[in-house]
């Protein structure tokens, strides 16, 4: 286990799905932040399930208590540590799983690695109820981020298949507010709501793409040659439940282009140094060149599905069926959104303080 | 800057491009391992340009030579050094670039960072050439992983928009090996040498994309929530100079696929556990399952083309055409494949070590 | 701040002297351990103030809550966070010393670093109280080292001027454990206990000097040239509020001795290769030698003194005095005895499975 | 094995005694920093051995070849890498300490921990020699730091029991330089060099004591709870072989003092806060109060003496008679002095860099 990233600003995770809580603690913390438990918990709002029909009917307040590290309303400088309660928790569900592991899941590998001392009610610390960690920590990144006059919008360009196309980057977060899947081409959204219920009624479930975008960067973040801005973000990504790919730019789609459309020509634009088009994503060289930072993320289907499936009885080696049975999200990616903006904002805090442009202490 | 990778197995990447030479220090190699310098050299001479029609024509013997952590032809527990000297320079190529950043590049990024004082002749740190570093500290690595079985392959899936089948696992090698691209399918391979040639003779470069495979790696491999299996090889593939996107298993694919097709059922195969099909690519909750680890990786295409290109003058903010001249590859991806694998070496080495699977001392 | 201390075995403290609570979390701790709530509550009333007349008289039960990590009992691998709250505060004491630093305390230099917004309550993070954190994670590290039959005693051996006279090393547990001030030489435990009365009279302090050594620790611990066991032990030492000295073995006396009177001479004992001297303190070349590790700590006197100081107005930079009121311990060596065990155990479980001496999974 | 030290100006270092060289690689020195080769060789000069009657006759010209890392005498920001070789080199006399180690050595704890496979000739890694890594580094800090008016200074204020009196702190340097053991009492100077001569004669060593000071370190340098700056310089200083014990401001005195003496009282002085005494030794909390820092380290004697000692013979487990041949130093303390100010520098540089006040370009 290693449940801590970053250098500077170091968030580490702990808690478990079906424990008493989920809890984080950040350690580099500049002092002089206001802290505002309401802006935590609206984010942790938008993480919750919302629409019943296309989420779990797990619910859960999600009131943030702050133990340490703010004092007066203001940030101390000493590491902050925040927690949620657990409380709508069913465990008997998922005692039939502790040696038949969900295919999908980590139960299995889980099992292996901690020699079946794992805590595997509801996946334990692999469930994405410890996303609830990211969010919280995400937030305080996020102000820490605003106060330099960086946002970070994201929205989902892909359910099930289905593809959104994408508005001006002016528009994307105000219509994705309006999808109840977050996706900024409503009819595409409709289509996806469609398709998740239908996904919902066969017991089944989907997968998606989100993109993630960071406005005004300043050049100059990222250290390569290995903390490169892309490494460390899609290693941030990485630890999200259910992702499985991670492209910057133009992405994969740069590799069947040529060179000379590729490549990003330097360009004045408002008296600034800019590129024309941004097919790098804003990273060059593993360091941020100031145009947008541009990240696209795949998450598989969850693989909580009520559909039977074949799996192995850890006892025995014997092949088995696995019929589930619980509350499940049929697509995890709306409630990623909170999520993947609060793992740029945690790498790009982090990221900015090694660059010096973060002081110790902000006075707001 | 930050180059190190690793935590038990932690590799530091010094040289630039035109500097006196590329090296690198590995940190926490185990004692007793047997060092062939014949066998570097020989994944160094993989890397090295061959076809002369579809590479650069700059030409170093690139011989090793171990500075420490060595002794009587076994490593001693302590840092091994490793130097590769830069012979083959011409210097007076890359005064013009200097306040002319070339588009695609880290020019740019690298001047506003270091506030003009990098090494901008040949892109210094950010240059291929450094992957040498990589090559060196991957094939120890490889040698390392070699003593528990595990055994890596990669080959070209594609090229300039051609895209090759990909034959059962146990061609891949061999068929790749036959192919001047590394391409496994060798009818495609013939028509990505073609791209690449029109590329070459219209001053412009390609793209791709490869694919890594590591075989025989056990499971609970991989240290979530946050250094994860997919997270560390993503971060370390990132670090390669060209990469804008990676994947694991199904990859983008998945975001479109039911659970009930993604989802790998577990069966008993051989007496032992494993899933029918590998759409998570091996890796379930960031940590090895036993099957094979898949990835691919996206190239954008080499940013050094001769056609003309808009850019900036950096001293008096004025837009300029760049015209370059020079020694280009027109496509990187053959000559990452040993790159790419020594990547997967290095992070497979260091989890390996984290997870207690590979000792201190190895007794070959 | 930077408050996680370890490579693997990884310990992150959070909480405030008047904050709600003490919180630790660990890292990479084995799965498997049998956790028993009482041990760490046993460890947590040896750090709690004992005898009325030579300590403070804030009282607290210390009650340990485990929030992660521990299922049915055993350790499951995941993060491990324990907590205890605070509840004998009375923070109206320390309003005045907000702007008026108390001389030797932390209040200057934390005002300063963290721009004032430091939670200055009894001293914040920077109060003794933080240690409850210590002494939990040590618990934790203290049952993994007994499973591998290492064992950490610690005396008392200086207090006040009076210095103790070390009994034969099987001794040293049950005598300290018959002295209030954890000191086995009993004459002298008397006499410390005088000088510590005689300041608690006076409303001044008393300093001392601790011993703390591990028994049993295989020869190979420790990773040289920088993370060597002493360097490592002296930093987590120096972290317990009040250290100003650390040595090993013979310490600064080794500094006026000759070459022939310092070497240890290699001998065989038991059948197995030992030492006859111990002047290395059980550590050559940052590695353990399999001899017991010792070292001595030097705490000077606590700074929260009755008597009048002078002190400067933040605000004003003019001088002026200050009176303290309030609860303070006249010594605090008694109380550090199971932290620097505690400190002790957590470097030397870190260090253990880096040297892969120690599995991921302990079977109980 | 772990040769790295620091987070953001980060040392690795590498070389064996009778290597080919001994090796230095910086990550995260700013960029714009003007190299002098001609300082460096400067400070390696006051580490060689110098009278030849106090010292060992091992000479080696200590010429400092940069590898990387600095173009057209500035630094670029990338990894600095520098070496010096290794000549003077007389392996044969070696052989004989394989299987049977030296008394105060690390020859039997490295040969326990790298399974026999370390290099043993002249102590391999754990020579004196790979201080010369660690004094090219600190010339490098010592450079940063100059350019914020910091200066670091040490002398020798005990060697083989003779202790020198503290002359009034501006004449520290300039006495100091004039005495052959660096001793600012020159009186004492005289003795000790008395005393290390007739330890020569008879073929053993004499230990001692260093004092080092940091000068003009702005107050909020130091990373608590646990990467204080006390913590991270012991942690440093016990990286120099033969160190045995550190101790800040009063150090072990303070354990005999009482509160109302020890606690440095806070003054006006020059319109800046400072203490009326500095037993903290310039370090409250873990934090720089902007007080000279002040810190001593003992040495124990050189392990290498021609006294017949008693050791083990490794293969046979039989006890035997060590009678060593070779160069020896009878006292490192001399020539340690530059060691101790170059670990001063690297600690406060990366502390310094961590809490922004140094930032990512200097512009000189």
């Amino acid at each position: 286990m290693s449940s801590s990233l970053g250098k500077m600003f170091r968030v580490t995770i702990f808690g478990e799905s079906h424990g008493p809580c989920i809890g984080v603690v950040i350690d580099g913390c500049p002092a002089g932040l206001m802290i505002d438990e309401g802006g935590i918990r609206e984010e942790l709002r938008r993480r919750s399930p919302r629409e019943p029909e296309i989420s779990t009917s797990r619910r859960e307040p999600d009131e943030v208590k702050i133990l340490s590290g703010v004092f007066r309303g203001y940030t101390t400088g000493a590491p902050l540590c925040m927690l949620v309660r657990n409380e709508d928790v069913r465990s008997h569900n998922y005692h039939e799983v502790r040696y038949r592991p969900r295919p999908g899941h980590a139960d299995y590998t889980a099992y292996v690695k901690y020699g079946g001392y794992n805590d595997y009610r509801g996946g334990g610390i692999f469930s994405g109820r410890i996303t609830v960690a990211m969010v919280m920590a995400g937030a305080i990144a996020r102000k820490i981020l605003a106060h330099f006059g960086i946002k970070i919008i994201a929205h989902t360009i892909e359910i099930g298949g289905i593809k959104a196309r994408r508005p001006s980057m002016e528009l994307i977060e105000e219509l994705a507010s309006r999808s109840p899947v977050g996706c900024a081409d409503l009819k595409a959204s409709a289509e996806m709501v469609k398709v998740i219920k239908e996904a919902r009624r066969l017991g089944d479930s989907v997968g998606g793409v989100i993109e993630v975008i960071a406005l005004n960067v300043p050049p100059g973040v990222g250290e390569p040659v290995f903390d490169t801005l892309e490494g460390d973000l899609a290693k941030a990504f990485f630890a999200i439940p259910g992702v499985k790919g991670v492209e910057f730019g133009a992405g994969f789609k740069a590799a069947s282009m040529k060179g000379s459309e590729y490549n990003d020509q330097f360009i004045i634009r408002h008296g600034r140094i800019a590129t024309k088009s941004n097919n790098a994503g804003g990273i060059q060289g593993g360091i941020s060149n100031g145009m947008p930072i541009i990240c696209r993320i795949a998450f598989r289907p969850p693989s909580s599905i009520r559909r039977p499936q074949r799996t192995v009885d850890l006892r025995t080696l014997k092949e088995t069926v696995l019929r589930l049975q619980g509350r499940f999200d049929p697509c995890i990616v709306p409630r990623a959104l909170p999520i993947v903006k609060a793992m740029m904002a945690i790498v790009l805090t982090d990221h900015m303080i090694q660059a010096g442009m973060i002081p110790r202490v902000i006075k707001e």
